[in-house]
């Protein structure tokens, strides 16, 4: 995305684009059919069960002028209309905590002013949403948002952790408050007798900790070894949802004795009591409010703009991450724009906005990944199945899963050019069959291992289409109406869930995973390469991995320790915005431009690339069938099974060639790197070393640059 | 071992045999340093803990005429003892519970006998150990252990399933009785009402699965990547002890406001109380017991000689299980005679006698398989890396590995002439090496992992040695004096005590494993194949074995239906001894003679087979060093990693020759099959397709019978 602040530019640009694929948006959801459910299900419940937490905590800081009600109200709304008419529909819109924050401070305000009070709260915060949208508006038509190309993973991760540690916190502090009296509530009910609070309190651990490791084990489901594929797949698919009314039912065991209240349930009023209603006209109290104070309304506006700007772009960079292999278009600035007219109409019907929510967008692309493989691998089994029944050959059968898998790939204009195809059928399959002369007579399941193989044949993609996000919304509103069910599930679940959520957030982490790394012992960091990894594991020294995640450590634990400062507190995005100019000023100072290409890839910082020489020596040509042209061999040479795209003419490969050798100093034994470089192996035991270079069977079909830039970094004395 | 009755003659051989290793046993113990207390702690805790729980079971059952005092006491005296001067000092002995629900039946039956009343009930049952240390010493006399040949793994595993569910059902019980009000104590204590009751219950809980979820993740530790080595290592070795005393600290985290006895604690008098004594001079009063009940103490005393001769015999055989290739002598006739002498003993004082233990006795094996891991793993890296420093060769590296590995081993005259040697270095070692010409290079760390490649020479092999165990017996002796230490312990952390105990003991038994295949999807069988797995999995047909499984289900749960039955309950075992004509008789009707060999090898059943024929092609001739003679590659061939020993005059190979090819069906496709084959591979991704039978990497070393017997039953498309 280049950055230009000519007015509009942007926004059409992402208009065109979206515009694009809009019909397919709608399409391609509705072709996924029932599965589309899986994902939906998944992001509903962790979309609504925060939304309903907040809307609680809302309810007690502003003494019941905002509740459950209207944050849920606030989340479907948006949510509907951003899934329709939004750009980016990966997106997830939600009542956000600092959200929260803001509106209980400024609760605080205009409760205590004579002027305004806790009659006129409403309507202030009507033009205080007035003046963010005008704002908001006014940051989209500039082209703000081009400056997202600046926020490198080191500022998205940062912040994504943080959000992560937050909710972490809050699922400690909720069962912590088990064991105690609510603030709201009369000390004198029988449920809380010290005798009772206790055994709530331990009721909650039994419940959160159940919910929490239940529901962990159930997203692994597809692994495990028991019960008939569909169980699996549905266990894996739902089994969050399911574990939370597992639990709940759990909760209604304790029957005798047990006084009312115990455990604690989720607390809200139903959407038609008296007075849940009175803000959805707070519109025509505006007028009401004197005119100092309407002026006055910019000041925090301006505080939820830039914290709006930065969350809702961040959200969006998040759930479009490069992993993904994403083939539509992005929408920062049109999106920004959607979200200033969302907040205005949130404001002048007295409910608090809604804007793009993490972990929730990221774990969207993530569910939406997993639907999109499985809808892969059902057809292309099926079409090989077919193929082996018509006594295909090899080269046929790969032909065959080639032209299933582009039927499934609408042509789009907007698609980018070098999208991925299927990757080349694995070393073994082809090896075997050219040993044996089958490459051309017909396969069978002893070759090509249908359910086995077609796994390996897939990149990462994502079912990107907009039926999930609006389904989602709609539930949520549903949630509206299901109040009387929901306050059913016990707070202590909640917690649990939320511990879960934070947990959830963190695999494909980088910056997550490179504290972990810090904590492995050395001696089993090989493991490390053994598994799918980033880029910098192998490139980049232990000790500026090292030096620049104690960096990311320490900055993220000052954005945490700012949370808790009653009103810098909304302002931490500030500070994590500040890591942009460090990230582009301050960092390449401290650290080499490879290391940081590796560890943060900046596009301001990317340089032309010679074109790496990918000639094939003659000894491979029979290895591969005339169907496979190179540009396909190419993409399964610089696609890493995680997802990690590495353009041949990438930094990576130029930050390589930029860097002189002596600095090359691989985290590893020049063994362990080469045992993981022989690919398609991911057993350490590599049995089948090559004879010499280039002869090898596990080098034999992939000749990728790096070896060879390991190579020079051997000590010699290895048979490579 | 033969079947013979000529009394004394077991004896005497068992004597023999343990006589020529006793010195070893003490000198091996004392060798192995410091290390052998992370075995002892193991057990001592395995032993302790249901002891302590048994009695307090008898302290309710009996009205406190015998306690956990008592309990501790017999077990620690027979456990010295036996550690001391009894014959297979790999075998636990403790007060079982079989024994004390004997003991409270005999309670209830003298109590009510107004000749005898609670006064005399110790004496009597002086009198019952009298007859039942007569019977047998008259059973071992009479070489009745030789009938252990008959108990196969079909029997013995089923009574370890059933033990761990007993454990289970405990732990359950436990567990829910934590909600209610114990029998003996007054209900209108602070803490028995309704509201402590629950919190009591809720914090069970979170005691139990605490110290059951951190017990088990501790065992595990050795695999952690985080972390230190040593660090891994204790927490590994010593997790489960180091988690009940941290989970006992957190019982004591509720300070404020818990009244006390919440959480319930371990109970029972100190050793020193008044009245915990009085049963030490209980002989005195025998005499006083009417002549009319010593002569019908001979009723319960036949069915304790029962139960205790199959017990100690079943205990012991599963301690020495074929699997952990042991190399000292066992010593069934000479352990049950000194049971007798014991059983005496333990009478003539007054307190309930100790046998050998489920699942202790297997444990006790197992943890000193892994201290002997440690020992030998530690001694051949320090060789292998001064051999590298000296810059040996490969072959002389493994010269000098070879010497260290037998210096380890005391070189005994009744050694098992075919003991193991250490496997050959493996395929991708010497096959790189002689690639390179650096087979008689020197070595260095790039072809000779040290810390990765040890792992894979080494057998199991178990530390025989009488330290382990006089240690953990004198451990328990010591909780006599710690008791009011041991009283911290909650009760709830017992429970879940007992559920760890219970789930460590099903790994390795058969029978679990054979249900829980049952339950593995079709679709994921292949990953029983992938990982160690028994000898059935492969030879055996699916539906056999799953009958076979099922038949020995229904008679596990008729087993455990039976403990349920007040009186009969004792008797458990006479119908697993039914087992045994059941399976010579009976499972031969239903099942190929060599799918039951495979299934539960049995020594009567035994058939001399040809001796397969292993002639090495003479392609295979340059991957052996001179080094290595034909006899260790034959063990390295005939072993499977799990330690199941495959003799080439083996049953397995004969019946497989026996049976007619047509009912060979394999349970997984051939591929799959092979794929498991190509050996010192686990991935299944076998990239290596060998190019034709005998030529192929994969086979290269190693043309294992079984290859060519399962090749007979391919489709013939396979390229092998």
């Amino acid at each position: 995305m280049e950055e230009t602040f000519v007015p509009f530019r942007g926004i059409k640009k992402d208009l065109k684009g979206r515009l694009l694929c809009y019909k397919q948006d709608w399409a391609g959801g509705i072709r996924a059919g029932i599965r589309i459910l899986a994902p939906t299900t998944y992001i509903f419940f962790a979309s609504a069960i925060p939304v309903i937490s907040f809307g609680e905590q809302l309810e007690r800081d502003t003494e019941g002028s905002l509740t459950a009600v209207q944050t849920l109200a606030s989340t479907a709304l948006c949510g509907i209309i951003h899934s329709i008419v939004g750009g980016q529909p990966l997106l997830i819109l939600g009542v956000a905590e600092p959200t929260v924050l803001m509106y209980t401070f400024m609760f605080k305000f205009a409760k205590d002013q004579k002027d305004l009070g806790q009659h006129l709260f409403l309507a202030w915060t009507g033009w205080v949403c007035v003046w963010t949208a005008l704002l908001l508006i006014l940051l989209s038509v500039l082209g703000a948002c081009s400056l997202i190309n600046r926020f490198t993973r080191v500022a998205g991760e940062l912040f994504g952790l943080l959000i992560a540690m937050l909710f972490m916190q809050q699922a400690i502090k909720g069962v912590v408050e088990e064991f105690g009296i609510p603030k709201s509530e009369d000390p004198n009910q029988p449920a809380f007798q010290p005798s009772w609070l206790f055994g709530n309190g331990m009721f909650a651990l039994v419940l959160s900790f159940g919910l929490l490791i239940t529901g962990l084990k159930s997203r692994k489901a597809r692994s495990w070894r028991y019960g008939t594929g569909w169980f699996r797949g549905f266990i894996a698919d739902y089994g969050v949802p399911v574990m939370v009314v597992v639990w709940t039912a759990v909760s209604y065991i304790p029957v005798n004795d047990v006084p009312k209240g115990i455990p604690r349930r989720l607390f809200s009023p139903n959407p038609w009591s008296p007075g849940a209603y009175t803000n959805w006209t707070v519109a025509k109290e505006m007028l009401n409010v004197p005119p100092v104070y309407i002026v006055g309304a910019f000041i925090p506006a301006t505080m939820i703009a830039v914290l709006y700007y930065f969350d809702h772009s961040v959200a969006s960079q998040l759930a479009q991450q490069e992993e993904f292999n994403l083939k539509k278009p992005s929408s920062y600035h049109y999106d920004l724009l959607l979200l200033g007219f969302l907040t205005l109409l949130c404001g002048l019907i007295g409910i608090p906005p809604a804007n793009g929510v993490i972990p929730q967008s990221p774990m969207h692309t993530k569910s939406l990944a997993t639907l999109k493989h499985q809808l892969l691998r059902r057809k292309l089994v099926d079409t090989a199945r077919k193929s082996i029944n018509n006594n295909s050959s090899l080269s046929e059968l790969y032909e065959d899963m080639q032209q299933a898998y582009n039927g499934m790939q609408t042509p789009l204009v907007y698609q980018n050019p070098s999208s991925l195809g299927l990757k080349e059928l694995k070393d073994s399959t082809i090896q075997q069959a050219s040993n044996t002369g089958y490459i051309n007579a017909p396969v069978d399941e002893t070759i090509f291992d249908v359910d086995k193989d077609v796994d390996d044949l897939l990149h990462v993609e994502v079912k990107e289409q907009r039926l999930s996000n609006v389904l989602q919304a709609l539930m949520v509103g549903g949630c509206l109406a299901a109040m009387p069910l929901l306050k059913k599930i016990p707070t202590s679940v909640l917690w649990g869930y939320f511990a879960f959520m934070a947990i959830e957030s963190l695999p494909g982490n980088q910056f997550w995973e490179r504290i972990l790394l810090l904590f492995t012992a050395p001696s089993r960091r090989y493991k490390v390469l053994e598994e799918n990894h980033a880029t910098f594991v192998e490139t980049v020294p232990f000790k500026t991995v090292a030096a620049f995640t104690l960096f990311q450590t320490a900055y993220l634990l000052a954005c945490f320790g700012i949370t808790w400062i009653p009103i810098a507190g909304v302002l931490f995005p500030l500070l994590i915005m500040l890591l942009v100019p460090a990230r582009q000023y301050l960092l390449p100072k401290f650290f080499k431009g490879a290391h940081l290409q590796d560890l943060d890839a900046a596009e301001y910082e990317e340089a032309t690339a010679t074109r790496y020489n990918m000639a094939f020596g003659d000894d491979d040509a029979h290895l591969r069938t005339p169907q496979l042209d190179s540009a396909e061999v190419l993409d399964g040479i610089i696609t890493r099974s995680r997802g990690e795209i590495r353009h041949t003419s990438s930094p990576k490969v130029t930050s390589l060639n930029q860097t002189p050798k002596e600095d090359m100093k691989p985290m590893y034994s020049p063994r362990l790197t080469q045992r993981v470089y022989s690919p398609h192996l991911n057993d350490s035991r590599v049995d089948t070393w090559p004879k010499s270079p280039g002869e090898g069977i596990g080098f034999k079909r992939t000749p990728s640059p790096r070896p060879s830039i390991l190579g020079q970094t051997s000590n010699g004395s290895s048979p490579c």
